[in-house]
């Protein structure tokens, strides 16, 4: 199906009922029993590892959970990309995205405090080629930025509740 | 090395030039042409695959980017457990947890302004074993859930710009 008919197809199921609109999504993690850092993890039929490099005492089997957020993001940026390119009828030959993200170690090890644990600065690097004018693209980057969830998961706080059993 | 021999050296590292707890993470990321929503993600040596299911106009060949995201939380949680279990000398035997995310596709689709695209609820649910007591576990929690590095990412703002070539 391409996504103009799931973008129709969607708007058609939500128009009838609102409901449709709500998702849930739910991943499983458990350390990998005899290893220090990797993390096996399941979504839906899906599984992956994720893991440290050695200087941060891991086996480097997989990227690290911050790689995986700033993947989580840059992927985002390209489907988004794709879903909006078909929604305003926008050709598009190719979708390029490098994300890089720094963070100071001083916050996730505690040595200072009121250091944040995350990252302090993300930059978002998008190469889109073809034929449309600069200014189309320029408007297909506004809509992106405004409707791409990982983006919204960057920018601004996410209620969060953790609970330990 | 173990995790204690990371923080000692780490800590030593950053006392000796505080500049070395400055860390830069890279993540590239394109659409494998002739899809619609595959994209092949390259970190340091690693590679994998980001997708949509196909209600989403995907192949399903992986997790889409919003459950890659509860996996880099998930997964990070796990790991600061390791770090700060190993840091305040807490025996842990296993780490589990559960990462569930709520969010209204009104807002990644545009059909509604106002309707955030990101999470709109995320709830972690951390299972611990071990012989410490609750107590020290629930302490153990505190430290955690202030360290963790994409639990910071989700529950705050962090600068991110975007910039199309």
């Amino acid at each position: 199906m391409s996504l103009a008919a799931v973008i129709e197809g969607t708007r058609e199921a939500v128009r009838a009922d609102a409901a449709n609109a709500a998702a849930r999504f739910s991943v499983g993690h458990t350390l990998v029993p005899g290893t220090a850092t990797t993390v096996d993890v399941r979504v839906r039929d899906h599984t992956f590892a994720v893991d440290e490099p050695a200087t941060l005492g891991g086996a480097d089997t997989a990227a690290n959970p911050v790689e995986y957020a700033l993947a989580a993001l840059g992927s985002c940026q390209v489907i988004t990309y794709q879903f909006w390119a078909a929604k305003l009828g926008v050709p598009l030959d190719s979708v390029r995205v490098t994300v890089d993200g720094d963070l100071d170690l001083h916050g996730f090890f505690g040595f200072t405090e009121g250091t944040r644990p995350g990252f302090n600065d993300v930059r978002v690097h998008v190469e889109l080629t073809g034929p449309a004018s600069p200014e189309t693209y320029a408007d297909l980057k506004r809509q992106v930025d405004e409707h791409c969830p990982v983006l919204d998961l960057f920018a601004n706080p996410t209620p969060v509740t953790t609970t330990l059993a």
